[in-house]
């Protein structure tokens, strides 16, 4: 059976998405089928507007609103300008956000260095960092891109670029999370869990 | 942090969908601002056609696409009119469609009976299952509801109102399921599984 074309675009459209298969795909479109016509109609809204109505910082290059100059963080006083956070996506800035516990401005990379899938500095913001740095009032960079091959690659790929005395480059730190159990950790976290151990006071 | 609106607004329209949480909403949004403009453009497009290009068959209730009279199954000769399988949701003709296994044509009720929802026989195409039965040339018709309260309630209100002679009521078989686990079956399923046994051949 064919299914009426307006539903399989949806199923289709739907299926392009991470993390959605034709199975969730399908339980969408027939959930829209049924609900209150709002909710498809203000999620295609969302969505037509989601690229129109932004842009990037030309600062940090976060994602904000179209017609602001910089972004909230950048164009905010209570903002520590010499305290320098590098991420690779936005996400990574909500997450630091949602700790709570940073109150300096962000540099988001857009990606994070990957021979294999063919990303290379100049696909990332790295020059438009060095340049910020070499402005000068930064006093720390925290290399906070991911625990990952490419995310520590490319944090020793800014460590070479920016070779500045007076500017500190940190780097998070590694170790069990919160929650976690020894007995599940895997090697590589728990050495690195065991090379960084702190005395207690 | 504020994100910007057109940003919160997606994850918020995102977050509405079922299956969908806070979390998902937000990757599914960066991975929309990362990606080809296109990808957002069909599925808002998509979402915008769904409701207006579908409407339900007027014989069976199945979703079918706008412009048309009757849906595909309805309209086809090939499929037996004297086989009637009723079912709760168009996603679950889909399923049946699926099998390979069906050659009758369907009735969709578009819910089951359910007092704790509020909903009634005359929230469902009940009525309309009964004058399609009685308009005649159907044999058999298959309850194929949800093996579940509900559905079993609706099969079961459904056979109260058609006690016509020469019109068959039957019952998908409970079981089970293939790839299953006798030890892992709930009390439930077995009990339903022993009391269908079936002679070996």
């Amino acid at each position: 059976m064919i299914l009426p074309a307006p539903i399989q675009n949806l199923i289709d459209a739907f299926s392009r998405l991470p993390g959605i298969g034709p199975k969730t795909a399908s339980r969408l479109t027939f959930f829209l089928l049924n609900a209150p016509e709002e909710i498809a109609g203000e999620l295609s809204t969302a969505l037509h507007e989601l690229k129109a109505n932004t842009v990037d910082c030309p600062i940090c290059f976060n994602v904000t609103s179209a017609g602001r100059t910089e972004c909230e963080v950048c164009a905010s006083p209570e903002r520590d300008p010499g305290l320098v956070c590098v991420v690779e996506e936005p996400l990574d800035v909500l997450a630091m956000e949602r700790t709570g516990g940073f109150q300096g401005r962000y540099h988001v990379l857009r990606g994070a260095l990957s021979p294999i899938e063919g990303i290379s500095p100049e696909d990332l913001t790295i020059r438009e960092l060095v340049m910020r740095v070499k402005a000068g009032d930064i006093r720390e960079l925290i290399l906070a891109t991911n625990p990952s091959m490419e995310g520590d690659a490319t944090a020793m790929f800014i460590q070479q670029q920016i070779n500045i005395p007076g500017v500190k480059l940190t780097r998070l730190a590694r170790g069990l999370p919160t929650g976690g159990d020894v007995e599940y950790a895997d090697q590589t976290t728990l050495l690195r869990a065991l090379m960084g151990r702190q005395e207690m006071n």
